[in-house]
């Protein structure tokens, strides 16, 4: 099995790119290997500084990269050989069987759309985050990002592929799946959580426990979280800063540690045919490596399949 | 001055609500009279057992309870004898000059609309509430639960609302007024924010920085943060979550114990033409005391004028 990395995403690629695989790549050792994508002159010197560590490394040559300021479409379109959309090849070509990058998140979603595409029969791919539980362990929360705005029926199907994630990729039996709200009762929410809820508990695919409000991201009331683009956007950005002063005030805690990017490294694009994860931009080499042995279980759990044939159904 | 609380709201009424009415009489002698309002014969002998403490508080009988679980609207109309009716009425009648209840914020809001009235030229009032600020201080953020779907006039008028707020009563000269979003460039957000951002950026009456994240609620890009009520909720809940979690933990900082609802003890409802102040249901006294001193900073500010006086123009 082999999983790919964007040897050029992220502000401190390639160095950060390089030294995170190389780190992946001793614990998959036997298991899978890791492909990097980018420019060869930029990236095989680095690979020659960690030696034989390196040597099971393959590095595939992308003479373009796309900067994390560009104009995500018309970067991907421009740049046909640039490291992501090389990447996207690769994936949709099934010589890689997950693609990882810290670069463009728009490119990421771009190439994830046009090249490998959503699976038949899902509306919209959604970008899920993890949320860490104080009983141990992660829940699910989606989507944080690619739609801001959603329809009942994406928030359903949101639903689906979260609880698919949980269930194949986190190995959680049953999983609990709850809709984000201000109150827990039925009539509570926007008429689009309103609709979804009608949706959502006549939806014999998934566990659904009804409305769950914000404080309940950490309790054990739900394993799949779902919300539009916007608030998950705004909540995980909100749950970042909460661990950046905890650790500027060197405030540490096994629970609230997890909510340090670093602990997940990526957050998988669901509804697509592959499996592709976007990491934070200022992915450190512990990062990159998380997001990679990420990429490594979503490819061994075969979640991709389990969503096609759901949604075939 | 007189400052009114609803002795039977809260999930302690009315012990706690007596307790806490005792403390802020203390802090507020000179200043301000506490006006308890309740059955008689169950706030009368918890006062007897303050003593002289209790001396100057006021008492006013009201026979009917509004309870948490009933219906808002209809429990408001058919219990013009309840704490929170009378409350209201007082209120309207300037017989005091704020209005304080722990108890059912459904029925706290009813009034809000139907009893006292939102100011003209004020589309939809918001409840706010406030972040605490790594520097010091707090934030403002509106709306947190009044209006789960908003217009982007709604959303123009919440930043105005803040300002005021902000300035009048937490006593910032400047207010810098940040629309929340997923991405700090204009373009992003959902529609509703795009065109809130284009009316806020040529408000005349705000000094608007534009979007922010919710990585940005405790930074200081903003004193006042606007988004919608279910956003608004789910954040501010979420922030509470996280208080209770670092507390259970016994995880304790100046900044972090800001995040304890105590600490400010209730929200205000903005836009309104008097002054009514929403609790907590598990309010403490001491949350009870700090909700009651903050209706006393309201009603001394003149906050309600200057929104009137704002919204005429």
């Amino acid at each position: 099995m082999k999983i790919a990395l964007d040897a050029m995403g992220g502000d401190f690629a390639p160095q950060a790119a390089v030294d995170g695989a190389v780190l992946a790549a001793a614990k998959l050792a036997g298991k899978a290997q890791i492909v990097l994508i980018g420019q060869e002159e930029a990236v095989r010197p680095l690979l020659q500084q960690h030696g034989a560590a390196a040597a099971s490394l393959e590095l595939v040559h992308a003479t373009q990269i796309i900067e994390m300021g560009e104009h995500p479409a018309k970067a991907y379109q421009q740049k046909q050989d640039s490291s992501i959309a090389v990447g996207y090849r690769m994936l949709h070509a099934g010589e890689v069987e997950a693609f990882c990058s810290a670069g463009n998140t728009g490119a990421m979603l771009v190439g994830a759309m046009f090249s490998v595409k959503p699976v038949s029969g899902v509306l919209r791919p959604a970008i899920a985050n993890f949320t860490p539980k104080l009983a141990g362990g992660y829940g699910i929360l989606l989507d944080v990002g690619a739609n801001a705005e959603c329809k009942p029926e994406m928030l359903e199907q949101f639903g689906e592929l979260g609880s698919l994630y949980a269930q194949y990729v986190l190995g959680i039996a049953r999983p609990k799946v709850g809709l984000m709200s201000l109150g827990e009762e039925e009539g509570k929410g926007t008429t689009v959580t309103q609709a979804a809820h009608q949706l959502l508990k006549v939806n014999p695919h998934i566990h659904f426990i009804g409305n769950i409000e914000g404080r309940d991201l950490f309790n054990d009331k739900a394993d799949v979280v779902i919300c539009d683009g916007y608030t998950g956007n705004v909540l995980l950005k909100m749950a970042e800063s909460i661990y950046e002063i905890l650790d500027a005030k060197q405030m540490h805690d096994p629970f609230f540690d997890k909510f340090n990017y670093e602990a997940i490294g990526g957050s998988p694009i669901l509804g697509i045919n592959d499996n592709a994860i976007i990491g934070h931009g200022v992915s450190t080499p512990l990062a990159i490596c998380n997001m990679l042995l990420q990429g490594y279980q979503m490819a061994e759990s075969g979640i991709a399949d389990q969503i096609k044939s759901t949604f075939k159904s």
